[in-house]
């Protein structure tokens, strides 16, 4: 092997003036990458013989700086949301050089208490959660962020603790999906969720609500129900269907319910979307297997992970103050399918 | 809250003109410190509300054991079967005091070897991986085996490498479901799958055929096809089912696959499982959102994860000797549901 002194990735992300995670994404041949920037990058490490040591690359790296690990805590790794949001971490992670140390909380505050712990032995530089469900205490974040370790939180947003933060548009995501219910002629709208233990809950009411208002509708309590999985959708939809006024659309705060929904309303004989719209919230596997295949607001797990990591790792780094709030929103979007008109 | 700031040993030290360390001792009653200092340090704590600082304290105590790491390779975080194995592998690694480091291959082999490189910087006791479906080379693997750190393999199977394994009753699978669908009196039953690049496919597809046999049919050339996704499935199937003889159930490798077969007959005018019987594999999330449900072969992919964190686990523990090749097969199970008689 020749072992001319050769140009590395770093020096490839200052000539041209974009960051190394543009310059690895690029050689990769990543999609999130325009094709013009991956030539131009591909190009440049063409000419000044930029070739990918793995092994040394690695090796330089690990002499120059310690093994920098993050520490990721998820409630449930079997959830899709949760799983994809967990690949967009690591995909961002890797490409900036960061490993991931991950453990489930199983919703279980005890858990997360004792995940934190570890991690922190294992000097890991930042942590990246979504708390558990019954967590109402909060000093083990609070210990962190006291001794300097940036703590970012996703999805769920722990309200006693002043912390970096990524959402979705929990409530803009709501107001587009009954709004495109409206649009297509939906006059009597009920609403399937939590409308009040969580945050998430409350923001997709609040869309709904608003979406209602703006077209001069009311929310009618007879619509709304506190419901969020399939089997309790079943269960309670041939009640709200036998209402004096029936709803002619659903909007319920996740696919799941969505689908309980809709095999229930075609159970009792409705047809889809011809009688009933429905629509849900998640865009996972389950939306593309039903039939008819269900409008939903996606919810973008890949893109909540990456910012996460983005803010955490900026932090690390000194781009963001590491005392600095971050609060970002990914944009929702509203996939029409077949259960709408 | 009450936030009270609280009290370090480093500030009683300081208070005291002592060490840090004579502080420590004396806090947890070391006879290398005298009583009197020994009292005068604690009411020195007691009064100024000092609690242990259960992070530093840990941070002792990591140094005393060191913090035993395993990395997990998995080709697709947002796979759901890939998630549930690395549930799996996550609830046995932290039941038994074990962290994970985890990364993501994206099914490349490059990618692969660059983790296994950064997992050996990183001191992992032991890697779980599914390999990439690319890999052909198997040194990286073969580096780690040398240098005496286990390797488990799950899922898809490295067969240049003798390395412990967990799979699940593929064979089998295949053979109870192609059973179920001649006791139900199918006569003509295609197969949907990958037969020759993939072990998996390999003993899917061997189950089929030895089901068929068993029962005096003989595997026709016309109704098996390499098919892997919906997308082919709902293009291909029109095809199959204007033979002559058109099969009257199928069997896919996986459930996706299914799900394009079953919409794709149902489209052609045909009923399931009346006309048409079909059985997919996998048992994820899509099997119970199409209509009729899917009947499949559940993978169990938590066991398979167990599995793996345990034969790892007890080979860096040593209670499997660390050259010893451990092959663990966690059965299927056939989920007799909507889309079969």
């Amino acid at each position: 092997m020749v072992d001319t002194p050769s140009i590395t990735m770093k020096d490839i992300a200052r000539d041209l003036g974009v960051s190394v995670a543009t310059v690895s994404r690029a050689l990769k041949d990543s999609p999130r990458i325009s094709v013009e920037k991956r030539e131009e990058i591909k190009r440049y490490a063409r000419e000044h013989y930029f070739s990918p040591n793995i092994i040394a690359e690695s090796l330089r790296k690990s002499k120059v700086q310690p093994i920098k690990i993050i520490g990721v805590i998820i409630p449930q790794l079997s959830h899709f949301y949760f799983s994809s949001i967990l690949s967009g971490i690591e995909e961002e992670a890797s490409a900036r050089g960061y490993r991931l140390m991950v453990a489930q909380s199983r919703e279980n505050y005890e858990d997360e208490v004792k995940i934190c712990q570890a991690f922190s032995e294992s000097k890991v530089c930042g942590i990246i959660v979504s708390q558990a469900k019954n967590t109402t205490k909060y000093d083990h974040f609070q210990r962190l962020l006291k001794h300097g370790v940036p703590v970012v939180f996703y999805d769920r947003i722990c309200t006693g603790v002043n912390a970096s933060r990524v959402v979705v548009d929990d409530y803009m995501g709501a107001y587009a999906a009954v709004t495109h219910l409206i649009d297509t002629g939906c006059r009597h709208i009920a609403f399937y969720g939590t409308t009040l233990t969580m945050e998430i809950g409350k923001n997709r009411y609040n869309g709904y609500r608003d979406a209602l208002l703006k077209h001069g509708m009311r929310p009618d309590d007879l619509l709304i129900r506190n419901c969020d999985n399939r089997a309790d959708a079943e269960a309670i939809t041939p009640d709200i269907m036998s209402l004096a006024t029936p709803p002619d659309a659903f909007f319920a705060v996740n696919d799941d319910t969505a689908i309980g929904i809709l095999y229930s309303c075609k159970r009792m004989g409705y047809r889809v979307p011809e009688d009933i719209s429905i629509c849900g919230f998640t865009n996972g596997e389950r939306a593309v297997a039903c039939e008819p295949m269900l409008t939903t607001v996606e919810q973008r797990g890949t893109q909540v992970g990456e910012e996460a990591a983005n803010i955490l790792i900026d932090q690390v780094e000194g781009a963001l103050p590491k005392d600095r709030v971050e609060k970002r929103v990914v944009r929702t979007r509203l996939i029409i399918r077949g259960t709408t008109k």
